[in-house]
């Protein structure tokens, strides 16, 4: 009998990766195209179709169960992508119906955004694997989340649910990309840290840093990993603020939904106990005494360049 | 055929009620006994068995399903309450096996706690019929929370989820109940309303305030409606400040759950527009685009002397 298969889509603000993904989730083998630069979602999904269809042919003996996407603001309810801050597509995208019409004979296309593919990565091939409750937070130039609840992603009322990245953590506080002011995410996502270090640097006059000799625009949450391992005194702070406000998030979350554990993807994760350390610490500081000491925060166990496909692989399955 | 009920018990601080509840949701009589002051659990057990064997044998004819119990830090997995800060019990009661042993015949025991009863009442007989994705917030002494999600009440990994008084709305904030600062039932709740109160009294020197004539502990959050009502300044700030924050609270728990709709209940929710107006006010101002506009906030629609009753009975049929 023919092997199941599926095939797993991760569309990036750069690139499109793709790739096809056997029942224990290994990647059999992937391929990428270019993110348009403008709206011409019809080029785009030829391309990617194409793309999709020479993979499929090199494989032609496997049992193809579907296509899973991940996409930011990706609806699964609607299979759409919805004003994609990230995207060059306006508006609405009937994305899963697009598709539909180049694969009608795919059993099923589904559609979710890339942090509840992540979290449904995490779940069938990664760390999450029997558990029922679970939070999975990506970060990158945002923060992403999926919620776990009862075995099922929870998708809210519209399918969008999952939006830690929006809570505010500080009223008053940095600009947001969605256009409020304090969320999470512009502080603790890639983007927000080096946002933290300019502050930092700002406010200590910290002409000695090793961060005070780069642009806004081309410093990395990983050139203030890189400094922080070298002692940089800048660096070292953005990490402990960074844990302290996400621990702190983290334990609302924990109040709220209860998990049994939450895992944290993308970049600055690579920077190990330098993070978690403090996030930790902040988290079980802000958690009242009966959630202490029982929810685990632990590195995803994606690896990094696959975790995306993967992910958008797995909603073929739930 | 009989007629099918079940019997809800509300286990509170200071009176434990409990009724007979047919399947629309009428509470066909109902009865109280006084909490204990002191750890006696087996007592307290008597004679609330006492109690619950003199209805049923009034209303003999009826087809008992099962008995349901809101009791503050109620855990639903276990049957357990569990170190509750307003109840006399010390440690781990096993309250629902306590008191199967005093009803072998009961088809189905059950326990949750209070917040969670009552949005399983909402769902069941109240305003939330036919919603998957709802939350509800209980304004009392604390703040409760109880989040539906896919039609079903969230109790997270180990039956606590829900603790939404517990989200930290101000680090360094007020003193909790629960050893930490900062959380949202310190200021939205009937007790967080009088320390608002006070706290401004004493920042304005307010002697002319209506509230300024009685002490701390004698004010209640019904005395501050009613100076409100009469234009006291003091009182209607009580009422900006505590819909401010409350609002800010239930944007980030829609970024995180995207429900349909909040229900409020409790004491406070009867000051109806001085709170709901601020509240939906800055929840929308805290959202980001996609969820505005979209999310109901509404009075809950059980009535308050029945809801407790209500909802632990409903516990018998999810």
């Amino acid at each position: 009998m023919a092997a199941k298969v599926s095939i797993g889509v991760d569309i990036g603000g750069t690139n499109t990766e793709f790739g096809i993904v056997d029942g224990d989730g290994k990647v059999i083998e992937r391929a990428m195209i270019t993110t348009p630069k403008k709206d011409n979602i019809n080029q785009f999904i030829d391309d990617l179709s194409t793309g999709i269809k020479r993979l499929v042919s090199k494989y032609s003996d496997f049992d193809y169960q579907g296509i899973g996407v991940g996409a930011p603001d990706g609806n699964f309810y609607k299979g759409t992508i919805e004003h994609a801050s990230n995207l060059p597509f306006q508006g609405v995208i009937p994305f899963v119906s697009l598709l539909k019409e180049r694969f009608p004979e795919m059993k099923k296309i589904a559609l979710t955004n890339d942090a509840n593919a992540a979290a449904l990565g995490e779940m069938l091939y990664g760390g999450a694997k029997g558990m029922k409750n679970f939070i999975m937070i990506t970060i990158g130039t945002g923060l992403g989340s999926g919620f776990v609840v009862n075995g099922e992603l929870m998708y809210g009322s519209d399918g969008f649910a999952g939006e830690l990245g929006h809570v505010t953590v500080t009223s008053e506080g940095r600009e947001c990309g969605c256009g409020q002011f304090g969320h999470l995410e512009t502080y603790c996502s890639a983007t927000g840290m080096v946002r933290t270090a300019f502050e930092l640097l700002s406010h200590h006059n910290a002409t000695e840093s090793l961060l005070a000799n780069k642009s806004f625009n081309q410093t990395t949450s990983k050139d203030i990993f890189d400094a922080a391992k070298k002692g940089d005194e800048i660096a070292l702070t953005v990490f402990e603020i960074t844990g302290d406000i996400l621990g702190q998030a983290l334990a609302d979350a924990v109040h709220i939904s209860s998990p049994e554990a939450i895992f944290l993807f993308g970049g600055p994760v690579a920077s190990g106990e330098l993070l978690f350390k403090p996030v930790r610490e902040s988290m079980e500081s802000h958690l009242m005494p009966m959630f202490r000491g029982k929810v685990k925060v632990l590195p995803s166990r994606l690896r990094q360049g696959e975790a995306a496909i993967l992910g958008a692989s797995a909603l073929v399955y739930k």
